[in-house]
């Protein structure tokens, strides 16, 4: 070879070698190094018990897998990443402990429907971690209510004070968005719960496979239903990225509320010092740091939900390298969502509401109207009516800068004569008292609710 | 008013009705007329029942609630955008008909909980009909099936042929991707099958309602449990949009694959004429134009569920008007996908899969590489070394141009002396005959995946 | 034909054309009509100067164009959606009036560059539209800092009380978002200005047609380099849709912030009657429903954005009929984010702020405690340490409840001795004034940038 | 502290350090080292100028910070996560290094207008790196164009064969896709380019800065506006995601094209085999890896994009820790899109047209019906008319099967009497040839643009 061939060949292979990394994933997917000798295990086993391989070699290849795995989990494991992949890793180290005969273990299996059994180990172990992620933080909201129940604090809409509601009750209204979380990641590990093992490249394997056998192994509910699916379905981790989009954007709501509640305007909580950090040039801020990266972490798993759905549009059957575009996302969704809600169960606990701050802003806001116009409506005043009076009492004390308790009677039925001294009776705390009804804001409802929760979570009631 | 002043009176009048439109939400709402009427009069009946309003009031207001119902489906309701929406529209059509008795209707109710009940019913209904749309598909799928049963064609990984399978295990391929939808689809159900009314404007109703009643009248499974979570909750919306996206995902896959087997370079299946069209300047194209347009609104459907988690993003409890933007984005998606899944039955349902084709197609391409490195594997060779041998011997007639069939078996034995006659007895029956594992390819798997979901279907067996 | 017979050929024809209306695009690109028939009558006039139709045609053509259009802008014209777009109900109406010559117009175009030339001629006029709502809502913002150049307000990082600024700064920030919007609009105006017509249906027309006349007289800055690309090029689409998603987040924030203000706890500024609405339960709210609405269209925009990028992914050449999917989003967008930036210039016309509330907001909140730091720096104590000594003295008041200008020079020099009696000149005024940089709050500052952009906008200075 | 105390301290500083990791950015910031010293050494500089620190506090500082770099650039630095981020790792090395003096490098500065200047500064690098890479990508098709001038492959529309194209013009086409990326990016960089530093936390500097001065020592082209809009602005972050999400797509559209003509069926070029791989299980395949994971990216990327809009969306001024989230989807974006460009840049060089394929490809299919219809629009038939002679001719060829060069004369006429000899002239060459107008695909049309597009990229003509 001359010089120039020389260079040539050796730009082809520099160029190779860059080009090259732009299909290796061993950098992300050797997180299911575990996995995939379990899976790989399982196989064995089955392969041997069908007398695809022989007993001896089945013993062989289970016990260097096992030897792998205690490698890696001690950081002796040679990783290369010129073999791609956490697959091609550890079947190369198979051969260079148990000789050729490692070369047995991909008897009746692919790529393929290996990639896919791993990834679906792992989203089920991950599911298990989220549940308990919620669970924790649910906990925290119902402790945080159950030890505040009876403070009154103004309810929102439109970001306007609109009328008293329990503290209790706010916070128990989070607990219901996160046991929908709960049950929708329930559904997600069902869906994922199907073991594809068998499918082989695309079309099954030629081997009498036992894939029940695999599956109960594994611990897995069931069996794909058709080979081409099973290799190019990536539903599940669909199904895991929407859960944690709809997961996530609950814990935005509460963060802006953290943020909103911890504002000098409003005041209502304070977050342990752990949770808020100081500013490099205003000493005197309390920063709610965590809320608010909380609240932008939305925005990362929207993103990855939006990119596997684009990556998915359009994709012809069956495997197409395009798919191992579905690791990273989910990784970084499942890191995400965990740490979020870890940080979020510990955040609430922590949490001290103020108690006076919350009552002096439900007073004033004339929270009551609603309260009115329905005392209104006891006394047989139709109730678009009943709102029309109030409406007009409410603008001459607004005008006035007064409460309705600071109105005098005569003042009152200068709107109505239906009003009488009663009208005084209704304060912030008959207000709540008075929404008695199943998922109200009333003490004995809230209580109610908190019992329920706790029996949920197993805490002591 | 001297005539600047008028000027500016009638310019602040116009500009504040120009702005007004932005919050009319009217031409989309009053799809929810039915929803909105059956709650109304269900809330009623409570009423009375819970002697809240009189009996003869009751009557009064059901009467005045049918006979507008029969108004508006007649076209007789005197629609007005300045009611801004269907509630206030029905609300005071109901006065002119009966008189201040209709301000009592809305006693015990907010419109922030008749919103949610009414979209609550309404999807409820919509996802009925997306069930038994996708159940339409899959009958098509299945037929195709059956009709074609022992079709060869190549299946694809990266668009490469790889090995052959059966035309009809492909179309069931898509069975099951669609099964995931019907799964999920039902679980959209149970989630949005949750009454709410009894919440109020946030905080729940201070009458003696009777919420279970309410729900059992509307056919509901369960009532809310947290009036605050109940009002700003719009899960059930994103959780449609979410199966929606999944699921047209999974149409823009079939559509891609009828896109290229369309080609004249595939060719291997004919679409009816109803679903292709000429071209305006070459008069002999027949362009899959549905099959894009579907492939497209992928983007429309992905765009509407980004859009509502967009809007969701960090709201604070309870209710905003940003939720009015739930609506369109939820309408829009749902006349897509209904569309979308009826064309597409009935297109898979006159598709003509062009079995000579196919079958040619499946024999060049040395798709049965595997099968013949399998061969070897059965002859005790470990599988990575067969796999070097084929891919040695793969290379060499790939070089000459030539079908392994057309190798000799001298060539064969050129690359490894296992080889023996018998090889020739390799065949694309042979291979698709042998994936005769669960969910694999070959014609009694096939044969009983169709049977299995004919029953799913109830469809004759 | 027989009974059966005929109900299957109904069937046909009715599954035929209701699959039919999937392709129908007539409702939304009937907008068109005005760019389609202009398009057309400078081509006819080009073929006709070109000689490739004589003068008679061209003149016939031309008049039965301009009569189309008089047809429809009087709504005489028979829409017929079997006709499919706003194309073939031209073409065929010129045909109904002129006869056969209509034929003629289609000489040396295809639909797919006529759709192009259409689309491109409408973006062009509406970023022109955008352009000018987005300078309305730039005048109001420096007019609204102009007339309320003083006033002191807090200004916020993390939503926590930072630094004293000028509300009329605060304005002006926005101002600076929405030049950035001009800029953005600018350069896709600049990319939309290039004229497809003469690329035929892919490869360019085989006629001698003058495509730099039809862009002359069509007002066109140049013409598209490649016809395959022209035909294929949605990018002047999605650099709107980009455009306008930056555009809306931006007015989402100041909607966010004008939701902030209303409320009872921040209450610094008040919004005219025209933009807020009162409740039908709680009489006495005054809810900032606009500022809900523009905040939500956010999500619809990005979601438009997001569909046409995912409709454009992986597209192969040239038209594919996918493309179908731009309008919409597109037109959806541009009313949104119209009707948007409308509503937000006259809503911030018509915004009052309260300057004693916000002089009364900078007051307590510790916002000096930079300026103190600042000032112990100005007395040659390094910076880190002039925050460190700031930080306590920061705890030491805000333990105590008390501003920094209740504490006595002993308790001052209790933290460092380089404190004096003038560090009690530290004002909210002082701090402000002392910003002199810029691009800063200072009065002058402010004063200056306030004249600047009322020279941009051609405003009397 | 007894026993239990202690446990509950020491799970509180557990707690706090592991929540603490959550607002840690310093394993993505710390790329930004090199703008971080960079701009450091410029604002010393501007600090000693204006006297706001001595001369000789500045020489220290800047010695100490090119010390600090120079440790970085030699795996010699201390990197401490427990410091969260690297303004502060290596402001504190500083302190380290140089003592107290250290502290006077944050006078007249903030974090918040720190992290934007180096920001700006880092993305100001990624466009020209963009830029390069797009235009590498652009050599390589230019090239490819130039050296395969004259071959003649299908064009398509709807993926079906519509009429010859040169393929040079069709590489070309790309090329000009993104030659609208360059003037994208182009743009970006001039909003980028505008200098922040002396915005403070967001009020301004109070301090004699020369803001002017820093920007020409940076080189930026201007300084920013308003300090509370440059706190808080992230466009340029969105606007850099925006237009590498169209780049991006382009990039997808032609992998989309890649995978198709490297299919068995289509099979008209061949990537270079360091473009392609093999099977674990199909030794004959050669699979396009690389350009199936390129066109999966456009899921990351358009991820992104989304991610960050979501994060911005309805963000209150001025700085919130929500924009922490800015950098990794900015990071993440900027390595895709110049792996991705880089990887392309190469595939294109190496790829190889198969001539004979595409021509044959082209003959069939009936391409030149356009042309036959314009050969009788030529004859003075009206085009309509023509084009439905020409369907009707084209049916009758395709069902018996043969080409139009195949039918007779008297065939042809009897579908119109204006057909003569001289149709059967009408050749894919005469085809590609007759579209000689600018844009088009005639040899010397295609030949020009190759020419033009070597000046613009400085290529030798």
């Amino acid at each position: 070879m001359d010089e120039k061939g020389k260079e040539q060949f050796a730009e082809i292979k520099r160029l190779s070698s860059e080009a090259g990394n732009f299909t290796v994933s061993l950098h992300f997917d050797r997180r299911l190094y575990k996995q995939d000798i379990a899976g790989s295990i399982a196989h064995a086993r089955m392969l041997s018990k069908q007398e695809i391989i022989s007993p001896e070699e089945g013993k062989k290849i289970i016990k260097g897998l096992k030897d792998i795995q205690c490698e890696i989990e001690n950081d002796e494991f040679p990783w290369n990443s010129e073999l791609e992949d956490i697959h091609m890793n550890i079947e190369n180290r198979l051969r260079e402990k148990i000789g050729s005969v490692a070369g047995k273990l991909h008897t009746a299996r692919s790529r393929n429907d290996q990639v896919g059994l791993d990834l679906r180990m792992y989203i089920k172990e991950a599911v298990g971690i989220c549940l308990s992620k919620i669970r924790n933080l649910q906990v925290a909201l119902v402790e945080q209510a159950d030890q505040n129940q009876t403070l009154i604090m103004p309810g929102y809409t439109h970001l306007q004070k609109a009328q008293p509601v329990l503290y209790s009750h706010h916070m128990m209204a989070y607990f219901e968005m996160f046991d929908r979380d709960v049950e929708r990641f329930e559904q997600v590990y069902r869906r994922v719960d199907v073991m594809p093992l068998g499918s082989g490249a695309l079309a099954g394997s030629p081997y009498p496979v036992d894939r029940e056998y695999v599956a109960s192994q594994l611990g897995f509910a069931s069996i794909t239903n058709n080979s081409m699916d099973a290799i190019s379905d990536r539903d599940f981790v669909l199904d895991y990225l929407s859960a944690a989009s709809i997961c996530v954007m609950h814990i935005s709501r509460l963060a802006e509320e953290l943020i909103l509640w911890t504002t000098d305007e409003f005041g209502v909580v304070r977050l342990s010092d752990i949770f808020t950090t100081g500013s490099s040039m205003m000493p005197q801020k309390r920063n709610p740091d965590f809320a608010e990266i909380a609240r932008a972490k939305t925005g990362r798993i929207y993103g990855n939900l939006m990119g596997l759905l684009t990556v998915m549009k359009a994709l012809p059957m069956t495997y197409n390298r395009d798919l191992q575009e579905d690791k990273e996302s989910f990784f970084d969704t499942h890191d995400t969502i965990v740490t979020v809600l870890d940080v979020f169960a510990r955040m609430i606990d922590g949490m001290e509401p103020d108690g006076t701050r919350m009552r002096a802003s439900s007073e004033d806001g004339m929270l009551l109207a609603t309260d009115i116009a329905d005392y209104l409506v006891r006394k047989a005043i139709p109730f678009r009516e009943a709102y029309s009076i109030v409406s007009r009492l409410s603008e001459y004390a607004y005008e006035r800068s007064k409460r309705f308790d600071q109105l005098s009677i005569d003042e009152f039925t200068r709107f109505s004569d239906t009003f009488e001294q009663d009208v005084f009776e209704i304060t912030v705390e008959s207000s709540v008292a008075e929404r008695n009804v199943y998922g109200g804001t009333s003490p004995g409802r809230v209580r109610d609710a908190i019992t329920d929760a706790k029996r949920k979570l197993d805490l002591d009631v």
